[in-house]
């Protein structure tokens, strides 16, 4: 049994393999073969705090994993992440622990940004004049850095709220050697319409409870993936942007239309639950998906298990080749 | 944040202290300060597997846990054993992992054998003539030990369908000069008669799915601890010697209505839920327990997660003593 410490594991990442096992796993997933129940909960009052208890498998797989992740919202008075996590892997044989791997929530901060370069790859138009990363936290980094896996364009503009904030981003990029590849051009920007206008590949990742990007406002050709929207009452596409588009992908059609943003496109009756298919099933047909660069596409993700599955058997599996 | 292994576990456990935590655990269950969440369950077909993923914490407490419990049914025929669980300790200020207790089930087996302990001492009778053990597995031993430390009694019998079986848990005690702290006189039997005609404390530990003891079997004076029964289906007690007790303990009357020996009762209509107590009532209130050594009591342990929550506390404490 191995035990890995969070600077372990982020030596162990292999974002190209990443990409193959996350699409395997949405694939699976829209398959059915994808075991995952109900999520456990337990909230605290004093001090405030959720423990998300997450567990599933993939039948005939190898392995099992079980996650459980807190946010304790007073932490970082103490100086410490409001986040933390683990993930452990069993084996599907005998029910013995194969891993524990103590990631403090990076693990999920990956799977959830390569997420997105899956949804980029198998989404976008050929030819990307700009990638539009709206919002300025952990997410709209990392979503922006997996995308130099599967597209080929050094430009990007950043939106935010706050230009201090876009500031950091953008600092913080500049001083990671390991950032990028090549040389990636930034801009940053307080109007989106200045990055709509300008990029056709674009990524939300804010927390908003109103639309950040209206139907008006998006040119043809673009795709968007929405992440931020992973709970009730969180929205950043406009419902009249689901109607516009041309294709609508959920990484699972259940969530999305429960919490997601297709779920505010349903509700307002602007699209039916028909009009979207899932991630896996335009990996697995690559027809289903766009058409031409004249399309709009939208890809939301809610985050599903599977890819916790698939990330932490990836590195459990490295771990046993290299033992 | 500490990892223990099996070996490392054992040496930490002191039944005494674990006595009054577990004492404590089921007066805080039976008041509705323990917050334990439906278990999580996932299961195998090929090969044959159930995971059991328990949680909870008490209100305003240090610490809350969760308990990874399996069973792989094939896994003897691998030299391996098939059951398997590890516990995991966190802070309730902020999230953080406190410690990984690797316990293989050791300390759901410890648990489980001392809260039959604290059922004993607070339903027994004043004064024990032979502890009567019905059944010959793990729970048998282990039950058997922990009863030294709330009677003052140094005989007992143990009954068992089987004549060898019977033989090697008798071996296996007289072989552990650990296992009896005074000299402990051992008789073994097939007939139950025999066992509830001389013995005043008796603990039945079997999977049975059907009444191994009649209600005309059992003297007046008699404490029964029955903890076989924890799913729909089994039985070790008929359930007319439910009505024929004074009194009936349930460490969960929820649970034991549901699937323990008191659901055959109140099933039958031989017993109301209203008869039942629970056990975290009779520690607080010892008068609504045993009244006097010609009573019939009987309590029935279904296992409760404030077990795990208790036992589990208990090892994290001393972990954070001794550093």
């Amino acid at each position: 049994m191995e035990i890995l410490s969070l600077n372990q594991l982020k030596k162990l990442i292999d974002i190209g393999q990443l990409i193959t096992d996350l699409e395997e796993g949405y694939v699976l997933y829209s398959e059915g073969r994808v075991e995952v129940p109900p999520v456990g909960f337990l909230n605290f009052e004093d001090p405030p705090g959720d423990v998300h208890i997450k567990y599933g498998y993939i039948k005939g797989d190898s392995v099992y994993v079980v996650k459980i992740a807190s946010g304790f919202y007073n932490n970082p008075k103490l100086g410490i992440s409001a986040s933390d996590g683990l993930l452990l892997v069993f084996s599907q044989q005998t029910g013995k622990l194969e891993s524990i791997l103590l990631d403090e929530c990076y693990l999920t901060d990956v799977r959830t940004a390569v997420g997105g370069a899956v949804a980029a790859k198998h989404l976008a138009p050929s030819n990307i004049s700009a990638i539009g990363i709206v919002g300025t936290g952990v997410q709209a980094k990392m979503q922006l850095q997996m995308l130099q896996h599967v597209v080929d364009c050094n430009n990007c503009i950043i939106w935010g709220r706050n230009s201090e904030k876009i500031e950091v981003m953008v600092n913080d990029i500049k001083q990671n050697p390991d950032f990028w590849s090549k040389e990636l051009i930034i801009e940053a920007t307080t109007d989106m319409n200045y990055l709509t206008s300008n990029c056709n590949l674009i990524v939300t990742t804010t927390p908003a409870k109103a639309p950040l990007i209206m139907a008006d406002q998006v040119r043809p050709g673009t795709h968007i993936t929405a992440m931020g929207s992973d709970d009730k009452g969180k929205q950043e596409l406009d419902a009249g942007l689901l109607e516009k588009a041309d294709v609508l992908v959920a990484d699972s059609r259940a969530q999305c239309i429960q919490y997601g943003e297709m779920s505010h496109g349903v509700n307002s009756g602007m699209i039916s639950e028909d009009d979207i298919i899932e991630l896996g099933n335009v990996i697995n047909d690559i027809s289903l998906g766009r058409k031409n660069d004249d399309q709009i596409t939208i890809a939301d993700q809610t985050g599903v298990a599977v890819q916790d599955i698939q990330i932490a058997k990836m590195v459990n599996g490295l771990l046993k080749t290299n033992n």
